[in-house]
């Protein structure tokens, strides 16, 4: 483990190191499957529209589409989906609704006890490529602690496109080696790393269900595991 | 009144609005001057100080200056007050604490608990020509339970400048008349209004000392008129 005492903000990857995406897609999917008399398998939905998301980005960052926020992104995949699995008859209003579930992610277990110890010693800010409006709703919603919501769209760039990083630690008032990157991912946190950031690997081994096969371990680089936010805590503060 | 019922986020002015920036000063002013041995009338430094920065983020305003944040200007007004006052010997240290005075300032009495009702009803956001980092230090500071920090300087621009509001609300996901700008400045609130904002103008009769004769009453264009947070969350939420 390097020197990690400067540290003084932690930056959060969200979908998947936060919340929950598929379950809580999973969830309101079926209910909205009973509503409506759809049939649909909804894990293959939001693996489906969760599959879509980073080629659309990349999309973005290759400069095949103008800055495109992530909101507009879900939206253009969910068009897409809604034709796939034949769900037809929704309004633009339920459509826009369901788009917006984005907005209503459940947190896993510990995010939030764990994000208030974490807060109590560091600045804790969201570091994600999700919207600023999708972040702060999300955190009314799931009630998560933040200092401050940061995002991707402040940059008009994409993770791992580094430009987000480094605005981060300038709009923190902070030196790179100050922030760390939290993220059950390790392509963040090597893009963080790669910036001068401090890293922490968090193991959500079901984030992508059950055959989940990627992120089961950490990047041997990263200045540390945990099994969770509390683990993180446990470590970086003491139990 | 005109229809407020479509508003969806409160975005706070910051300095005078929600802390007491010339007591605050005045109290850590005094503390050094015991410390260093400085004879100084702390009254009319924090007033010198808060008088330079209209003039300073003006010369940013008419391009005179590229971008320069608050703390930045701050320090530069710092250092020619430290001359004109006759304070020497202060290690580059400790001037930089002096300077993050502004990352310290206490909320008025009402602040907190008026936030935390508001609240409940309405995203609550910082919009503050302060910067990221200092509005992020002073709401852990002060335990102001912001839903999001917003500042001038993700738009590069210092209010009143247009592009201030309209980035807020663009980040907000909101449209213009769904954001109401709080402050007790009225050149804010018209700035606000111009550009389609809702307005609240908050009483703080004593922000520039017993002798204030500036922002003792809203023009009349503004919404909403109140003596503070708490009396603001009875309007608009109700007692």
């Amino acid at each position: 483990m390097t020197e990690l005492s400067q540290v003084k903000a932690l930056t959060f990857d969200v979908f998947g190191t936060v919340v929950d995406w598929r379950r809580s897609i999973i969830r309101e999917g079926e209910a909205l499957s009973e509503n409506k008399g759809f049939n649909v398998n909804w894990a293959e939905f939001a693996d489906a529209w969760r599959s879509g998301y980073g080629p659309a980005m990349n999309r973005v960052r290759r400069g095949e589409l103008p800055w495109t926020n992530i909101d507009a992104l879900h939206r253009m995949i969910l068009d897409r989906l809604l034709e796939q699995f034949n769900m037809t008859g929704l309004t633009e209003e339920e459509k826009d609704n369901l788009n917006c579930v984005w907005h209503r992610l459940q947190p896993w277990p510990d995010s939030v006890s764990g994000l208030e110890r974490l807060r109590q010693r560091f600045i804790v800010a969201t570091l994600s490529n999700g919207n600023v409006a999708l972040l702060v709703n999300m955190a009314k919603h799931a009630k998560l602690p933040w200092d401050c919501v940061l995002s991707a769209e402040l940059a008009k760039r994409y993770k791992p496109d580094k430009e987000v990083y480094l605005l981060a630690a300038e709009l923190l008032g902070l030196r790179l080696d100050q922030v760390m990157m939290v993220a059950a991912h390790s392509g963040d946190l090597l893009a963080a790393a790669s910036v001068g950031f401090k890293t922490a690997f968090v193991l959500r081994a079901d984030e992508y269900g059950p055959t989940q096969t990627a992120n089961l371990a950490a990047d041997p680089s990263v200045d540390i595991v945990a099994t969770d936010f509390n683990d993180l805590a446990d470590q970086l503060i003491g139990g």
